[in-house]
């Protein structure tokens, strides 16, 4: 199980099961000489908690984020950060009465394919929990960008309700529990949510992400595009199972002189009049908003039994 | 413009512009002692060819494979295989008018913004023709895995025009200039076609690709998942603005009952009832069948004029 | 300050300053149900642990080592193995008078230089601790290995004193303080070794390293020689100044007839009469024993006066 | 036999077998607008072409170079840059009568026993001409970095004869068929090499690399060490069995006052009193001349019988 480690000049290598002992990374590639503490990370963290609502799981870590090594007086050294979260809501034993069965829809049988291990402590690192890291070295290498790049994410779509993206306002998505751009979505998502929740059922949802301020210019032309490493890193996303850049799939429908965003010069700027590239063309960054947008899965856990076998191959339910 | 080369294990490095001499690739990681040769290459670089039908692009080349190492006495020695296609269609002067202006949709802007070079030969590495290669080195790895693992592909959708999926036959496929599986669907999307063609215009499209055989347990589970890996390289082709894996964006409006696919046990083997997974669950295979969609923005390089500006940053139409 | 990780298939990435909290590292790639605890480690750290004797560094730690994941109910998952050792021996304030002036032959002026900090912890990364971190992750590699494959190494010269290779006995090495093969050659290295620290002075070595019961096969014809690999390895090790395989530097002077280790067929096993390569032929391993030398240069930390100049660039003594 | 690519932000993929069809090498990470043709490449594979003297293999190849991709109007585009030679002495029928032995000090046995495989035409991959693309990508190389830095190559002993190093001059090199910069070793080593090639037998060789002019602050501190990729690299040419850094495998018999090179200012310039370290300190090049020396083994194909064995492993002479 290797392949732990994302990125090329900026990197990290995340460790950790997801009720382990702790779960942890190390950030390689962080120049030396910028201001970094925990207070940079840790709000990061906090965001990205399960938050006291009924809508999301009911999982507690206060996922306090300690940097072992890379800072010194308040600096970052350029030698590698290591960061770690000791795991406090250890409860292996829940798992006790599924630890024989596959759930459908969880990567369950695959990693027993795979490795002829079924570890009951909720698939190890094909927990969620897994992203935390990313969101910590997400933190970092905000810090080295700064303040001009500006990365955004809004919930556009829950299930089959989708927002009215002409309602859209970013001051909105840190004041309501589903990060909905569209304050007009958010009693209807309400009443939608809870009726499936009655049901014992769950529902899926599209995340757009938006970053501003990109210069143009990034991305390789060939294999290393910028489309190419944005979809492989949302993909790597549990339960992600699409990813559009721009225009998206849509793209197929439109016509190729709606699709091509025309070019003016406005002053000394260039401007394009229309975004369906999501910021990049040919792999490269044009100077535009970067979009994209990807699709969650419902989850897999659900109270509604559903047909599986368990680990001697007999038919059952969970 | 590094980042050339694709793969792990079994690697191949593309190089050569769209009008340049020669393109080629060196494909690297082959195993020794299989039987290959260009024969085994050529008819895959034949089906890639735009076909002499009305609704493809007009440029010809007969694509002749020439192997210069890696092969002795028709087998693998092991070492890199150097492929060599020699162009013919080298039409630079067509382009001359076009040389000084940014086609929308195009990355012109992109590359002239990255390299400070506007190469008018096509793009350079950003053309299409750069997938001749890819072809290539698709075939070697076919050989490879031989016969066990099924891979085809199918158009399912063109601009506003989808397919039936309840007449789908793979049969099809070859027997029509589209690659459709739904024999219905052709006279539309001829009649489609030809109106958006009077137009001077062009329209976007879907293509499916499903992969049978492929054994449980490929993949790895955080950044080298499969669907990532996947997600990588279908994004990296040109024009791809979206890419699905199983129910893809949809997964969205499913509920978690309905996603789950349920296993079965059928006398021996493993049964999934459904496939919204697309084969793959936490990135590992699953030994059902990969389905992997994705969405082709239309082509740019169209006869409406659209918006630009030139090289000297004035505003202008092309 | 990237490239901290090492390896392929089996790659760890080890984090953590001399002087700071904690050191660690991060394995990758490790197979899954390989039984592995704190206790296979930790006598490769104790050895690693300079001795109660004179002759060597007088830092103080426990080194205790501690698993943080990877690692379910006494086997390995197959998920990233986190180790960390937490530092007990921080002092800092023992550099306070060395903070302003680069050491010769210290790494102090060339991290300056990269980085723009004059770090006064014994130089981050650069200090021999870091090796404390090789030495976990190869404790896991042998786990793996197995016990068909034997790695041993003993010191065969300090300063101007070699051993007698005729005196060679395995069984010595760890019954000496200087890990010496030649058991006749301790008391002759010990009046030496006293000498030069009466004279506050210090001294080089070298160290031969033997893996045996290495199959045939290994190592990657031409960019990934398995000798490749290893000089890259072992001259990554501080202080290391040159790296020899199998007759090394002195394969200069043997004629070709001398050089070429001569085959023979002897019952069902082929054997070599010689072992001037080292156990490596064209890069892949032959079967025979693995030979790799090193030099170590002295250490520069000696009590005798040297020239150097300060951050501010003036000439001073140190 | 994948691992046929060197190098990181600068890398090439050399192919080709030493008497197929064809060599070549494919060139990436080269940045655009720089001014590039055959003709800044030819001169070093004219300068690595075997001389017309009687100390070297009498193999004859023009070696013209050709450049297929990446460079547009005379100057690199940014694409990779595709580099062909093609075989002209190409003589497989003059191995047959040792098709079926393995040659002492080759690579036979060992490719034979990786990959099955005894490819007669001189060890495919392994053989001394794969290095015309590394001096064909080495040519690329120094075109990027300009005249700042100069890498020069000296050959400072053949078998027990060693030059005198009181009388390096670097204006001596490319006037004796030795590459001595000691005038005054020619006739002795002419006169030692006489007598090894009438005895039918071979010697080997020490080369010294100096790099001036090469900036402080290069290379990563651990496993990116500037002197672990110098290692790798050299060890990676076939033949070579040891390599050091500034006093390499002497620096064991140094004192620590006399190994660690002393600091002075000059000026503005910083200056060290000796160059022990070769220019490297921690794994960074200091600003002082890189100095890199690697033993050459004999060559093995010498006119003397040696023992071997037969593909069917039946003792024989060759």
């Amino acid at each position: 199980m290797s392949y732990n480690t994302f990125g090329h000049l900026f990197r990290f290598t995340t460790w950790g099961e997801s009720h382990g002992e702790a779960i942890g990374c190390v950030v390689d590639g962080v120049p030396p000489n910028i201001a970094l503490s925990g207070k940079d990370i840790q709000p990061y963290m906090d965001a990205r908690k399960p938050r006291q609502s009924r809508f999301t799981t009911q999982r507690k870590e206060s996922d306090k984020v300690k940097i072992l090594s890379g800072v010194f007086e308040g600096k970052t050294t350029g030698t590698p950060i290591s960061i770690v979260i000791y795991n406090e809501d250890i409860r292996s034993k829940d798992y006790s009465n599924i630890a024989n069965k596959f759930r459908p829809g969880h990567a369950d049988f695959t990693y027993n394919e795979k490795y002829g291990i079924r570890d009951p402590r909720g698939g190890g690192r094909s927990s969620a929990r897994e992203t935390a890291m990313r969101v910590a070295a997400g933190a970092i290498a905000r810090k080295i960008l700064g303040k001009s790049i500006n990365i955004r994410g809004a919930l556009i779509k829950i299930g089959t309700k989708e927002i009215n993206r002409n309602n859209w306002n970013w001051a909105q998505i840190n004041k309501n529990p589903f990060f909905s751009p569209d304050v007009k979505a958010i009693k209807d998502w309400e009443k939608y949510l809870n009726e499936i929740r009655k049901k014992g059922s769950s529902v899926g949802a599209v995340i757009e992400i938006v970053a501003s301020g990109v210069p143009a210019g990034l991305g390789e032309p060939v294999y290393g595009k910028l489309d190419s490493e944005l979809a492989n890193a949302m993909m790597s996303i549990n339960a992600v199972k699409g990813v559009e850049i721009g225009a998206g799939m849509s793209a197929a429908e439109l016509t190729g002189e709606k699709n091509a965003d025309q070019i003016r010069k406005n002053g000394k700027n260039v401007e394009f009049l229309s975004n369906n590239a999501g910021g990049i063309l040919g792999g490269i960054s044009s100077g535009q908003d970067i979009v994209v947008r990807f699709a969650v899965k419902p989850t897999s856990s659900i109270l509604t039994p559903v047909k599986t076998i368990d680990k001697n191959g007999k038919n059952t339910e969970i």
